[in-house]
């Protein structure tokens, strides 16, 4: 909020907080702070508060959670329905199931779908909602694919990204690299994480595209005790079943159940994060 | 928007629509909508609207056209004020002029600024303000640091980004290849852009984190071409005023003006973009 202040009516004053609050999830903001900017009794923001909460319980737009005491505010944290978030993965199965996504050697193009910000923003909301209860510090993936995903989530939640990298940038300082297997040829490669990056201690949520072997993802998962850093869960556009990988517990929106690249057909289901 | 109706009191209503219109800028909804969704009449919407567009303007959130006629609607567009827009690139100008940012070589570390989400929204909305009156169907930028920039301006213009690589990657499908000078050392390499990824007759503003020589975005010019695609226009997070370049014209939020590595200074001002 920049030091300006400006007197509003009470029904322009809830449209500015809401605003406020919607740009500014998962961080505490005190009454006195809108009190000061809008010039307005902390009461009638309180009263504000409390219409814009119930605006956005019933609209599942999120949870507005008053902390009292001195030090005290409000937090707003993003929400998404059940029916809503399923409404968006069925579209997405539909997406991915187009015929013409099959590239040469099974592989299915997803960048168009990674790249439209509003699809990138729903995902981020289905992702980060399941991981609302936990405290997480930062996002972590892999360059380049990951990157918007990552990005996407780490919006919601209101942390850093963290980008891990196959290659080695001078434009990144020193880094730590670990060896991971790349899954779908056997091969062991390295990966690198500037050593500024991430701070000693943090919570992780890694996030993916497309998880398939698990080499990637196991590969990040070392270079978070490199960091002396905690991993609070793993989430991934879609994942291919039809893939032997032990150890990994994720969370995918979509699952993949069959690539038939003769039959240009891909099925697609919606993933474990809407199991029960 | 989804399937369900909810009846709301006006006050709610008003919070609702502003979340609706801030999460979908740069698109035409009907007042319809909104009116067959919150079971209320459509003059009803249309005086929330109004008050909506008040608040809106008055804390410099955007700007509300109303479009009339049959297929008429309303179309939010984000705006920030130039002072807003100051204050936040000086503090970045204080935060890239931090004495531990200079790496051997005389580069300077972003990738904690460009991976903060509050950070990366606020120039995202700086840029974008920068090129609101014109038509804009996508965002460019190329691997693996200009993706968050281009992700954050391409949110608040609603339109998709296109990633260029200097790799080839097999899950891109088939690409187009340009050759291009690689300013700080004379050598000439490949970048590539998957034939899916941008539609002809595209108008393209290209983003980037920081502008030396400008080869990579001559190349990515040249890729345009390519395309049969338009160069709307340039913006660059940071610019170096040292580097000679011949030929772009491009806004930045911030210029470097002087990098000693000995001293482990840097000095920085205000990009182009705050030029009259």
């Amino acid at each position: 909020m920049n030091g300006d202040f400006m007197k509003l009516r009470r029904s322009e004053r809830m449209v500015v907080i809401s605003n406020y609050l919607i740009n500014n999830p998962y961080q505490l903001t005190s009454l006195n702070t809108f009190a000061q900017k809008y010039e307005a009794a902390k009461s009638s923001i309180s009263e504000d508060i409390a219409i814009i909460k119930k605006a956005f319980a019933q609209a599942d737009i999120g949870h507005i959670k008053t902390v009292t005491g001195a030090n005290g505010g409000v937090i707003f944290t993003p929400t998404i329905s059940n029916d809503e978030a399923r409404a968006i993965a069925q579209e997405l199965c539909q997406r991915l199931a187009e015929s013409n996504r099959i590239l040469p050697g099974g592989y299915i193009y997803l960048s168009d779908l990674l790249s439209t910000p509003s699809i990138l923003k729903n995902i981020g909301r289905i992702i980060a909602n399941a991981f609302k209860d936990e405290k997480i510090d930062a996002v972590m993936t892999v360059a380049t694919k990951g990157v918007p995903l990552a990005n996407a989530v780490a919006n919601i939640l209101n942390v850093p990204f963290v980008i891990v990298r196959r290659d080695l940038k001078i434009t990144e300082g020193s880094t730590v690299s670990v060896n991971y297997a790349s899954g779908s040829s056997d091969r062991i490669e390295k990966m690198f994480l500037s050593k500024r990056s991430l701070n000693p201690n943090s919570r992780v949520l890694i996030v993916d595209d497309f998880l398939k072997g698990g080499g990637t993802i196991s590969g990040m998962v070392s270079l978070l005790s490199e960091f002396d850093s905690q991993l609070v869960g793993v989430a991934v556009f879609a994942d291919n079943a039809q893939e032997k990988r032990e150890g990994i517990s994720y969370k995918s929106l979509l699952t993949v159940t069959n690539i038939d690249v003769k039959e240009s057909k891909v099925d697609v289901k919606l993933g474990n994060i809407f199991s029960k």
